[in-house]
């Protein structure tokens, strides 16, 4: 009615203008892959969230995340007496039904919210969340399976429900991996992060997540205005379809992107770091056996990094960042005149393990 | 329940510190009257709004709003399929109880929505709002009436309902207001202005309002991240309450703001002007007869001020603008030493009619 | 010898990244010129300014000034114990040597600083400053005539000089003007602006000047960071040559631009204005009798306009700020659909004289 | 002269309105002694340098500097054509003048300026920099100790003198240092940082040395309005005197402050980046075993730090930064409630030696 018109004509100019490309999330493609970016943990006013399903949407295209899931609480429906709609795929069809001209993949999906053990799990890749509507907790992880889902543990470290933080299996988790129920966990959940849930993620191969399950608004939660972002999953998926999501998410082909963190398996953060740095120039300096080193950064992650060259620098110690979006200059010290020399680093803000580091390793052509 | 405990420990640090207080919408009291900020036409997911109303406490709350209304749409109910709630007071009701704990005023309100005439229209300070479900246009604003609603004029402008966006009165309307079923007029909803709507509000004793009537983000909307600001009607109030509200908005005590500009009758924009503006120090320039003012706005308008004083400036041409929250200096070219002299100015971005501007006047006191 | 190989390595990738385009100061070509930015009055370390000559065509570069002109003071050396070079011209010759690949016109000039009357005045287009130093005032000007000078008059308002800051011509000016020894007066000078010299400017067919008379840095006079800019001449010139510069300030080709205003006589501010807009595109809102039309502004000025047009706006009351280097979209209500139509405004921070203003006339193509 | 009345009266208002003390460099005092700011190599148009000494006083203001050393070179003065000025300790003696009325302590230096050996060496709190005009180089620095200058070693890693970029000791430079003649080294000059500097620092006992060697604009060269900062020498003094200051360069009391990094001995600065440190609360989070430990860091440097502590946290990995003036939040998962526990970390940013960091430890006290 009234919104109609007005979104129609002023949207354009008005919104549009103030939701900059900079709040945009960007990494490479990595060989074989597309690299999309996923929050697959999210509420709306059909569970406990405080929007309606368009808000998720258009704050995912603000953000440029190309995958979002609605997760209702399926036991959890404070709104209730205000929303009481029987059908529980309702939100997800009304995110459908929103992005339809957006390019964006909604994945169907629902939380269920129980006591711990399990504690809270995320089921996407659903056909009905009604059928999920039912007593016993294992009852529902193979309705889940039998509906094809890929399931994830939300939050292992929540302090209501693991008062210490520290996310730890139980029997009935080590019963749901063995059966093949639970496929992945969250070691990042909103601000948090959780080396223990990267363990049991390691030691189980489970995926790993970070989900931004954002109740209120993406703007105020993870201070976008200022440069912030929300957590997400990078998915690495051979085709933008939701069939090779599910396939990335199954055969964890993840990193999770934190508060300028990566976290993910080696054979993934790897070739990410790996493409989102491109050697612009290398040249010798006029005289000298000092070369000029010109570096971009393509994603949106501060490379904070330890060299572990045989080489040093003229203008830096060996800690180096390569801010995200930027050109950097290394000058390093060969010794002597070469044609090609190889730089390594570590790349401290990113974890292939609570302690461990992904290497970068430039090979450098002098031209 | 999740939330919850996120809410009381996290909110705090991430949340409060990204909302800076720059945001807030501040103007000072005049004599006799607390300057309240109210935004009175407002929707959530319970008419067609995009959001639950705590969203709209917490908007209220970072913009420094002092009072809202949600005014749901008694006769458009997008959501009903979701939100079948038989009671439409039920939006105030939630917002009264998210707001129990905040320094913020829920005013009762509903948006009798009707094809013109009479267009659309906000009841606020109602008892019940489903007593106004009734066909008779006419019948509804006698039973606000009843009620002891204040009642305005939303959006006369609206192109949907006037195709030429010129507000004009109709018969209905001239009799609503005669029989002072019609006490207010939107001069400014969302982004537009309308000058027809001021010519009535003057030819018609009727209150001046400007609304956000937001449905979405008031984030997004008004582009606050780079200092923009919601609509509001400024109130002059004898008290913080309601009462004093509403004896403020029916006797007409009001002042729009609206994308840096001010609109009010000259009793009430002229002292609200006058207030802004406090001067710092006065003293002339060593070994010369010009004076050094040095003058505070403690308002958040621009202030675009021409010149008409007997004097003429050192560094300004007669065209001055004093900007919200600084210090300006003028040096004023008065030819001989004073002790005191006065300084006059229009004000071009404040209006008491479509074309005319209030006059400051500055008295100075060298020191 | 040191600076050498760092300048060459390391400014390129170090200065020029922290000085953005951003300070650049830009305005269109009118029709039949080019306008060239130029900052005519400035002084270095060889009168009283505290920087080497190098430092003024950094500066330039960085302001994407065209010409500037270094104006020693002739008869004030305070640094003449450290620096007591005989030769006036060396500043000039030092200027032309270090600007000798930069796209950046030196002029040679020269301060002759006298107490009033004349008070201050730079000559420039000279051949050789040296010989301007003598001591009766009037054989001065001859001798810079002598050479071809342009001679304008600095700061008439100073109040070391004229107590009350309001300049006034004296018999000696006027016999200079009769003389056709005195061409130009500067209108803004620093900081400061003055009605009485704009209007003996226009009453005398002086030419309108504004200069920076910098003498610390650019930077922190203007405060560049924040999105200041130094005062400058804008010269219509037929060509990017010191020949046509002259030919241009001697015929009173000019606007000052200084502090978001500009002063010119109309039949050059109107053009620069007129230029300075384009209209990107024009159609009706669907259903309606409102034009939407998107406005571009090209120059550097915010323009501050007041509504002359027989029609009003959806969104704007009758002051109407086109920012520079954004686009502004006005949504006017013609009352009935038009093919065309026509928008006037009267600019408010652009002068014609100390209190009128020229006209900005659009002529709309509704598509 | 026409300066001196503007700047009397301007100043005050325009230029330090628009250097904000976001500019000044800031760190606290350690136990025992007084941080004092520190840059000590510094040109002026007395040598090549681009600007008056006035310019020089000003930065410093600007930037919190406490101490300056204008450092000319004693045999390149490029400018000697225009500034023939016999006495080399003119430079001084102009910069002692302009920073009278100034919170700035101006200490009296020169550049001998050889070829490599020595290369550059700067001789600070000398009396006459005229007797060190002679020939031979160990002469030179003979008449400095006569003197009782202190003497430093400028970029030992300049490639003009040394093409590798590689720092290295000479026989001269062993014998300057045996017979107590060369007292310093910089490890950052300008942009550019030498590991072999700092190995030659601490493996002769040469005090830890950072200057800008600021030629050109210190606004321009470091980047000032993007937050950058100068190389400064923080200098551990027991009081605010030249004296003091004298002792703390030649007891080797100095920490270098460089493109947020820290490079000291562990001495000086583990109590620096200690007292960099406060805690400002600690409290276990409702119901849980996870302590909040709120923690203010009132240096400039964001100090990068990698959990050496037994404890995991609930919102970071073990990479935690704290930025310089802010409050980070941590939330520390103890496992159990304790009235007290310790976290450590080594800082990466800071460097005791080439690869080695300083560690921060912190006592909590949970209220």
């Amino acid at each position: 009615m009234r919104t109609f018109i007005f979104t129609l004509l002023l949207l354009s100019s008005f919104i549009a203008f103030s939701q900059s490309k900079d709040r945009k999330i960007e990494f490479p493609d990595i060989p074989g892959y597309q690299t999309l970016v996923c929050d697959l943990h999210q509420h709306t006013a059909f569970s406990d969230g405080s929007v309606w399903p368009d808000i998720r949407i258009q704050e995912a295209v603000f953000d440029g995340v190309d995958v979002i899931a609605l997760t209702e609480h399926l036991e959890y429906q404070p709104h209730v007496d205000d929303i009481p709609h029987p059908d529980r795929n309702r939100s997800y069809e009304l995110a459908k039904d929103y992005a339809k001209d957006k390019d964006l993949i909604i994945i169907h999906g629902a939380e269920i919210t129980r006591s711990m053990p399990p504690g809270h799990c995320n089921a996407i890749f659903i056909n009905d969340a009604n059928k999920l509507l039912m007593d016993d907790p294992m009852a529902v992880f193979r309705e889940a399976k039998n509906q094809g889902a890929f399931v994830f543990w939300n939050h292992p470290n929540w302090t209501r429900q693991k008062p210490d933080g520290a996310a730890e299996l139980t029997d009935m988790h080590r019963e749901l991996i063995s059966e093949n129920l639970l496929h992945g966990i969250e070691v990042v959940n909103e601000h948090s992060y959780s080396d223990e849930a990267l363990e049991i993620a390691l030691g189980n191969n489970l995926t790993i997540m970070a989900t931004s399950d954002i109740h209120g608004l993406i703007d105020w939660a993870y201070d976008i205005p200022n440069g912030g972002h929300r957590p997400v999953t990078l998915v690495f998926a051979n085709e933008r379809s939701e069939k090779a999501i599910k396939d990335g998410l199954t055969n964890g082909r993840t990193v999770a992107w934190h508060n300028n963190t990566l976290i993910g398996k080696e054979e993934y953060l790897k070739p990410l770091i790996q493409s989102s740095i491109r050697i612009k120039s290398a040249a010798y300096m006029d005289d000298t056996q000092v070369a000029e080193v010109i570096i971009e950064n393509v994603s949106d992650a501060d490379l904070i990094m330890q060299n572990q060259s045989p080489y040093r620098f003229h203008l830096n110690t060996d800690l180096v960042t390569l801010k995200g979006h930027e050109q950097t200059t290394l000058l390093v010290k060969t010794k002597e005149i070469k044609n090609n020399f190889d730089l390594s680093f570590i790349v401290l803000n990113a974890y292939t393990n609570t302690t461990e580091h992904p290497e970068l390793k430039l090979s450098i052509e002098v031209k």
